[in-house]
């Protein structure tokens, strides 16, 4: 059986099973990241690799390259509620790579670890026909959120507003104008890690949480599949720029906000009585909280839409890609 | 300029300019891996990326790609005398792998993990033309090893004996008949890591350490710029069976053992008095230990061959290879 006839989620149950568990691993395989014990502290790692053919759009540059391979390996670790300690970076760069396109690669991770604290250690140099970086993000943390610590009762919310990046992609993919709509490539291009806002979360008693790389539906089925639980949605908290665009372009604003991926905002479970301090110590950093629906008892995801409760298809964001976005994701 | 024109060594010379030190950071760019002070506890931390085409020969099964990219990192721990933790692995493949691959791949990393004590915390999957493994290992310790402590009157020691691997890969890349030789490929397609030696020498006062995966050569070399000092080598620990295949081939030995690479055993500095302690230890361990030579005041290598020191020219083992091996190597 080839791997294309089984896609990811399998491959990594199929994982999960062979590599038997460690006693020093609190969370292994089929989480944000992995997470150790050593000590009286609790270590979080991850990796993510990014290729030029299917994560870098045509338009990207260099600095925008390296900031987000350290991003989309920073919000994993924001998604355990850790702190970043290191980022360390495999780079694989064709032999004919112009030097100041290197040096604008590692300017551009040198930015993303001065603004989230994290130590760039180091990495691997090698060649390859197209860019391809594998980034291996560090970080430490007392509490940690995990996947699977949905209740039944608690409610369901994101930070930020969602849609912008899979909209952004939307606009190069079908090579349309920038102009207004700059803020919509430059979110997809150079995403930021819900650091702060993690360890926020993580200590003021979230049950679960995940980052929104794979789209809010597909997100939103992890979830439910980890926890063992029903999730609610009751309302999606489109950005606004995004409906504009949408109704300008007679397009679904849902499918961006929906369907799409590559926000990395965080989708968390609360326990509702702390939902209005987390949204106080979340607004004192900038973010907003949207509660978006509930926890129930039962299994998948539904919509609610007008006291009836639809199903949502697990489908991530590649629907807005040539290159299906399932062919990546965390094992850890 | 390309990236061609500069080399690998330059590139990571840039890269420690570039990227200005952090106060965690006790070890940063330029080792063997990179040190991160935690509490009292000392993170050592190290990527490296193996792609089908440079580094798995024709005839690799599976297995051992996934023990190669497992061993290659944790090498580097060993290197640092640094106890394993843990290991990641972004993984690329092609869409159309067998899932049988897949498994065998990743059978090879459980067992590597297994035999030096890691836990396997996860990672990425991808898809990509060739099979690309970024592997990303975590160790712990309380002295280090570093390249740059060999001191004037230490001895210059490696552990086992060196060339099998070039060897091996020189019959691969030769389409020379197996047989007798079937250890000499072996030892290319299933490296050990010198887990506890590494231990062992940092335990024992070991002044540097550097593991043999560039060639005896051009990791001299390195000791040699990082610690400011000249190595004079007297003589070269060559393999019997290297020796035996040479002989009947009429080829070199040194050519091997002084230039070929990935024989993943540890090259390292240490008083001379300590050399007969540390012998004894290495050899529990069933380890044998050779003293090649002396550190100097002075600059570069050596080589003292009837009373005269010759120059050793800085060169890695590109030499039995049609893809130059210096186009990989370590920033930390």
């Amino acid at each position: 059986m080839k791997l294309s006839e089984l896609g990811e989620r399998k491959l990594v149950e199929l994982i999960r099973k062979w590599w038997k568990g460690d006693g020093r691993l609190e969370v292994g395989v089929g989480d944000d990241a992995a997470v150790l014990r050593m000590g009286e502290e609790r270590l979080v790692l991850t990796t993510d690799v990014l290729f030029q053919h299917s994560h870098f759009p045509p338009g990207t540059s260099p600095e925008q390259m390296g900031w987000k391979a350290a991003v989309v390996n920073l919000s994993d670790l924001a998604a355990m509620g850790a702190e970043p300690l290191a980022l360390l970076f495999s780079l694989a760069l064709p032999s004919e790579t112009d030097l100041r396109v290197f040096r604008r690669i590692m300017e551009g991770m040198e930015r993303a670890a001065r603004k989230y604290g994290a130590a760039l250690a180091g990495g691997d140099l090698s060649e390859n026909e197209e860019i391809a970086i594998a980034g291996f993000a560090v970080g430490r943390g007392r509490r940690i959120l995990r996947r699977g610590g949905a209740k039944v009762g608690d409610a369901l919310a994101v930070t930020g507003k969602l849609g912008r990046a899979a909209a952004g992609l939307y606009i190069l993919t079908h090579s349309l104008p920038v102009r207004s709509y700059r803020e919509l490539v430059r979110a997809l291009l150079e995403p930021e890690a819900r650091i702060r806002e993690g360890q926020i979360l993580a200590a003021e008693g979230a049950t679960s949480a995940i980052d929104l790389s794979d789209g809010l539906a597909a997100n939103l089925w992890q979830l439910a599949r980890e926890s063992g639980v029903r999730m609610v949605l009751e309302r999606i908290p489109t950005h606004p720029l995004v409906e504009r665009f949408a109704r300008e372009g007679r397009l679904d604003a849902t499918e961006f906000s929906l369907f799409g991926g590559e926000d990395y905002e965080l989708l968390f479970t609360i326990p509702p009585d702390r939902v209005e301090e987390v949204r106080k110590k979340l607004r004192r950093v900038g973010r907003e909280l949207s509660v978006i629906g509930r926890v129930e008892r039962g299994r998948g995801v539904a919509r609610e839409v007008g006291g009836r409760l639809l199903p949502v298809p697990d489908r991530g964001y590649e629907h807005f890609r040539k290159q299906p976005q399932s062919s990546s994701g965390g094992l850890a």
